[in-house]
C-alpha cells in the first residue's frame, strides 16, 4: 500500500511517525511545499522578537533525518498541482518546476491555512508582512536586521498578532495595533478582553480598536497607514495578522466537499467525501461539541491528535475524532490569555442559555512571594451546569487552571465537577481553595439561587438611571482611597447593624473590588429580608476595566 | 439551634464562613485550643526558612475580625475537656484554666491531627521540636535566633520533612535527613523517589536511608543524634517529621467510634456514629475511592470540601462526601515533586493489578528558554485503563500535569481520556504533546500491546545475569559520551539495515535515554520477526537514579 501525505508540518509529520511505527510495509511519501518539515512554527514570533535566539532551534528534524528515521520518502519543495480521483494519481511540481504524476492508494491532505489579505490599497508595498512559515520569518528577521525599524503597526488583534506585538516591541519598536472590532482577541469576551486593553496601553501600545486600515501609502521609504476616516500613522513595518482561512484550493479543484466555514468536510474517521482521501488540520471543519456546528479551530494540539488518529484510519481502524473544544492561549506581553470551549458571544449567537460568573483569585497562596492574581469568567448551563467555556487572564499559573476547566469540558462536565477537583496544594503552587474551585463554588451558588449577580452591563446603566441603590461594602480605607461615586457605602463589618439604612423596596447591588466581600453582603441582606438584592459579578476589577478601556459604552 | 465547632484551623474555620452565609440565625460557637485560628499552617516551614518574611502573613483573620464579619463566638485557648453525649454538653477549659459546660444541638470535630514522638532516649531534649502550629514555629524561629544552628537533623523524610530540610539549610544550616524506610517521600514508588534522593544529595544533604535514630544525647550544648548501630552526628537542632496522628482522644473518651486508623468513623455525610455529632478534617478516616479502604487522608484541601459539605449538612441538607484520592506536592529545594491516587506499593499490597508507564518530558516547547525536563510515572488498570495514580517530579510545570491526571482519577477516568486533554498550547507554556498525553499514549499502546516494557528491576537483573540482550539504541556520539557496560549498541538509524547482527531467539531489551526511541526500535524489531523484544520502561534516566542512589539494591 502507497500512502501519499500533503504537508508536513503539525499534522502531517505526526501521521507519518505514528504510520511508520505501526507499520514497517507500508510505503509513505510525504510532501511539503515549503523549505521545511516539522518545524516550530508557534515559535515564529519568538525568534522574530529574539526570545528564541538560535534559527536551528525551530527545526525539531530535517526533511533528510526524518525521512531516514521513519524509512519515508520526503520531498520539500514540492507542490501538488491536481487531484485525479478517479485514478488515483496526483500531479506533483517539483523544485525545478517540473511536473510528474504520483499514484496513491490513500492519500491525506494536511494542507493548513493561509493568512488572509483583503485587497486594501497599497497592501503589496515593500514592508508589509503576514507571518505563516519560516520563509515569511526569515523576511521579517531580514528586514529588522536591514533596516531601522522603529515604529510597527501590527493590523489584527488576535492571538498571532499580540505575540508580534509584544516581540516587536521587545526587539526595540514602538507598536500600534489595529483592530476593527470593539475588542482583541477574539475567543474572549469584552469584559475579560478589557484587561488585555488596560494591560497593552499600560505597556505603551497604541490601540485602535473599532478602526479599520483603509490603505498604505509608500512615504519616503515608510509606510503611512491609514486608520479609519481621521487617523494615519507612518511606520516602518507593518504585519498583518487578520486572520487565516483554510488552504483548500487543492481539494476545492479536487471535487472535495468543502463546508462553509471554507474548510473540507469530514467525517468522523476524518474522512472525505472520497473514501481514499482524508484530511487534517487547519484545512478542515469539524462540528464543535457543544454548538455542534463545524468550526476552524485552527490550533496545533488537535491537529497533532488528528494526526495520530487518522495514521491508524489510514491503516484500516476505524477510530472516531472526538472535535474540538477550542483551548487556546497567549503570552501577551506580562499577561497570560487563555480561553476553552465557547464564549458568552457565542453562545448567544448560537441561542443557548447560560449563566456566567466572574471571579478573581491568586497563582499561589497569598502569604507565599510571588502570588499573582488572576480573573475568571466561567459559562455554564442554567438547567444541568454543564461547562460551557472559560476565560482567564492573568499572570503565572493562568495556565494550569484553563487545563482544568477544559478538560472537564472536554469530558462534558459540569461545574460539580469543579467544586469536586482535588488539586495538588502547597503554597508555592496553589491556594488550598483555588480559582477553579472557587468558580465552581459561585457557579454552584447561582444555580441554587445562593447568589444572584449583576453584569457590569446592568449595573453600569443602572449608575445613570439611579434606579438600584448601588452598595458599597468596602471598609472605610478602600472607599476612602478609591472611592465610587454614587454608591451608599456601608463596610461589610457594619452591616448587620446599619440595615434600617436600607431600603426593602429598591434594587440593592451590593458590589466590592472582587465580589467576595459583596456576596457575604448579599447572603446577609437576603436572609434580612431585602428581596431585590444582586451582587456585581466580577467586582469592581470588571466593571472599571469593561468602562475605562472603551470610552464610547456610554454612547 | 446552636451548632459548636471544635478546631479553628482549615476545616472548622471554613465549616464556619460556610454555616453563616447560608443562616443568619444559628448560633456558632468556635473553640479553639490554640492562640490563632485559621492560620496558614502549609506556610509554616517557609517563615522559619525566611522565605515568608512577616509573621502576620500566616495570619488570614484575626479571631476578632473573624468573629465580626461572621458574628460568630469565638474562643481560642480554650480546650474541650468531654463530651457528655446524653446531655448534649461539652466541658471546656478556658485559657485561665476555668472549666465550664456548654451545649450543643450539633457539634462538629475538627480537631485535626498531632505529631508522632516515638519514646527515643533522649527525645525531651532542648532543641528537638517538631512542627504542627504557630507554637511549633515560633519555638523553633527563637532557637535559630538565639543559638549558632549550623547542623540540623531532620528525622523523617515525609513532605513536611523535606520542607523543612529545604527551609532550614536556606537559613544557612547544613541539613542530615534520616529516614527508616528506603525512601523519602512514601505517596513516591522507589524509582520516583530515587530522582529525589540524587537531588537531594546533590544539593548537599546528608541522607541516611534505611536508618533509625536510636538515642539522642546531650553534648556541650549540642546533641548528639546516634543513627542506627554505627553512626552518629552531632547537630545544634533536631526537626521530628516522623508523621502525625489523628487528634482523637476528645471522641474516643466520648464513645464515638474510631477506625483502625486511628481517625474517627464518619458516615457519607460526614456524621459520626451519634447523629448529633460530625467530624471533618485530620481527625477522620474515609474510604478511598480507588482502594475502598478507610485511610488518613492529612491534606488541606479535602478538609476545605468537608467543611463546606458538613456545614449545608448541619443545617439539614444531604450532601454525600465522595472521598479524597490525595493529591499532593512538595516543593523539594529545585524540585517539584508530586503525586495523585494510589501508588504501585500501594496496589501490590491490595492486590489491585496494574499496569505502570514512566515518560519524560518538557515543562513547555523545547525551542522556548527555560524548558525543563519531568518525569511521570503512571499507574492504570490492566482491564479498563482506568487511572489508578500517577507521580510527577520535574521542575517547573509538575503542578500543572498532577492536577490534570488527579482530575481525571477524581472522575473515574481512563487513560483515554487522558489521550484526549486539549491543553493549551503556546510555546511559553507547553508542549504540543504534552507530558500528560504522552503518558495516555504511551499507556494505549501497553494496553494494546504496541509496546511491552521491562522495569528497572528486571533490566538490571539481567544485567548480571545476561539472559537478555541489552539492545543500546542511542547515537554514536551518546554512546561514546556516557556508554553503558554489557549492552550491544546499534545506532536507531541504522537498526533496519542490521537486523541480522540479532538473534531471533534471546529476549531483547531496547533501551535509550528516556524510552522513546526504545520504542521505536521495539516497533521496527516486533514488526520484523523479533518476538522477545521488550523496552526499558522509563529509560536510562530512572535505571541509573534507582541504582546509583541505593548502593544495597545489588545485594
Amino acid at each position: 500500500m502507497k500512502i501519499v501525505i500533503v504537508g508536513g508540518v503539525a499534522g502531517g509529520a505526526t501521521t507519518v511517525a505514528r504510520l511508520r511505527r505501526m507499520n514497517e510495509q507500508v510505503e509513505i511519501v510525504l510532501l511539503e511545499r515549503g523549505k521545511y518539515i516539522s518545524y516550530a512554527n508557534c515559535g515564529l514570533p519568538y525568534y522574530i522578537g529574539g526570545v528564541i535566539k538560535d534559527r536551528n532551534d525551530l527545526f525539531v528534524r530535517t526533511a533528510e533525518d526524518f525521512g531516514k528515521r521513519f524509512n519515508v520518502d520526503v520531498r520539500t519543495q514540492t507542490e501538488v498541482v491536481s487531484i485525479q480521483r478517479k485514478d488515483k494519481t496526483i500531479t506533483i511540481k517539483n523544485r525545478g518546476g517540473i511536473e510528474s504524476v504520483e499514484s496513491y492508494d490513500k492519500l491525506l491532505l494536511a494542507t493548513g491555512a493561509r493568512p488572509i489579505c483583503p485587497p486594501i490599497p497599497g497592501i503589496d508595498l515593500p514592508g508589509i508582512f503576514t507571518l505563516r512559515n519560516v520563509d515569511d520569518t526569515d523576511r521579517i528577521k531580514r528586514f529588522v536586521a536591514n533596516s531601522n525599524v522603529e515604529r510597527v503597526a501590527v493590523v489584527g488583534a488576535g492571538f498571532i498578532g499580540l505575540e508580534m506585538a509584544e516581540n516587536l516591541q521587545h526587539a526595540g519598536a514602538k507598536v500600534s495595533v489595529i483592530e476593527r472590532e470593539n475588542q482583541v482577541m477574539a475567543p474572549l469576551d469584552y469584559s475579560m478582553a478589557s484587561l488585555v486593553h488596560e494591560h497593552l496601553i499600560e505597556q505603551g501600545v497604541d490601540l485602535y480598536l473599532e478602526h479599520s486600515v483603509e490603505a498604505f501609502e509608500a512615504v519616503d521609504n515608510k509606510i503611512k497607514v491609514k486608520i479609519g476616516e481621521e487617523h494615519s500613522i507612518i511606520v516602518d513595518l507593518v504585519v498583518l495578522s487578520m486572520g487565516v482561512r483554510p488552504e483548500n484550493q487543492l481539494a476545492l479543484e479536487g471535487g472535495l466537499a468543502i463546508g462553509k466555514t471554507g474548510g473540507i468536510i469530514v467525517n468522523e474517521y476524518l474522512q472525505t467525501n472520497d473514501e481514499s482521501i482524508y484530511a487534517i488540520g487547519d484545512v478542515i471543519e469539524y462540528p464543535h461539541p457543544i454548538t455542534e456546528k463545524p468550526w476552524l479551530n485552527l490550533l496545533a494540539g488537535p491537529a497533532n491528535r488528528q494526526g495520530r488518529i487518522v495514521a491508524d484510519n489510514l491503516l484500516g481502524a476505524k477510530i472516531k475524532y472526538e472535535g474540538s473544544i477550542g483551548t487556546s492561549i497567549a503570552k501577551v506581553f506580562d499577561l497570560t490569555v487563555a480561553s476553552t470551549g465557547v464564549s458568552a458571544k457565542t453562545l448567544i449567537k448560537e441561542d443557548i442559555p447560560y449563566h456566567s460568573s466572574i471571579t478573581h483569585g491568586f497563582s499561589h497562596a497569598g502569604y507565599y512571594p510571588g502570588a499573582m492574581p488572576m480573573s475568571l469568567k466561567l459559562l455554564f448551563s442554567p438547567d444541568d451546569g454543564r461547562v460551557y467555556g472559560a476565560q482567564i487572564i492573568g499572570y503565572e499559573g493562568v495556565d494550569k487552571r484553563i487545563d482544568q476547566v477544559a478538560l472537564v469540558i472536554k469530558n462534558r462536565g459540569t461545574i460539580y465537577n469543579l467544586t469536586h477537583i482535588e488539586h495538588a496544594y502547597a503554597p508555592p503552587y496553589s491556594e488550598a481553595k483555588d480559582p477553579v474551585i472557587i468558580a465552581g463554588y459561585v457557579a454552584e451558588n447561582i444555580l441554587s439561587d445562593k447568589i444572584q449577580v449583576v453584569s457590569w452591563r446592568e449595573f453600569h446603566k443602572s449608575r445613570k438611571i439611579k434606579d438600584a441603590i448601588l452598595l458599597d461594602i468596602r471598609t472605610n480605607e478602600e472607599q476612602q482611597r478609591h472611592p465610587f461615586d454614587g454608591a451608599t457605602h456601608i463596610p461589610l463589618q457594619d452591616l448587620r447593624n446599619r440595615l434600617n439604612e436600607l431600603p426593602k423596596d429598591r434594587p440593592i447591588y451590593t458590589f466590592c473590588t472582587v465580589g467576595l466581600r459583596g456576596y457575604l453582603a448579599y447572603r446577609i441582606l437576603i436572609q434580612h429580608g431585602f428581596e431585590k438584592v444582586k451582587n456585581l459579578n466580577g467586582g469592581l476589577r470588571i466593571l472599571e476595566a469593561a468602562t475605562v478601556s472603551n470610552s464610547k459604552i456610554d454612547e
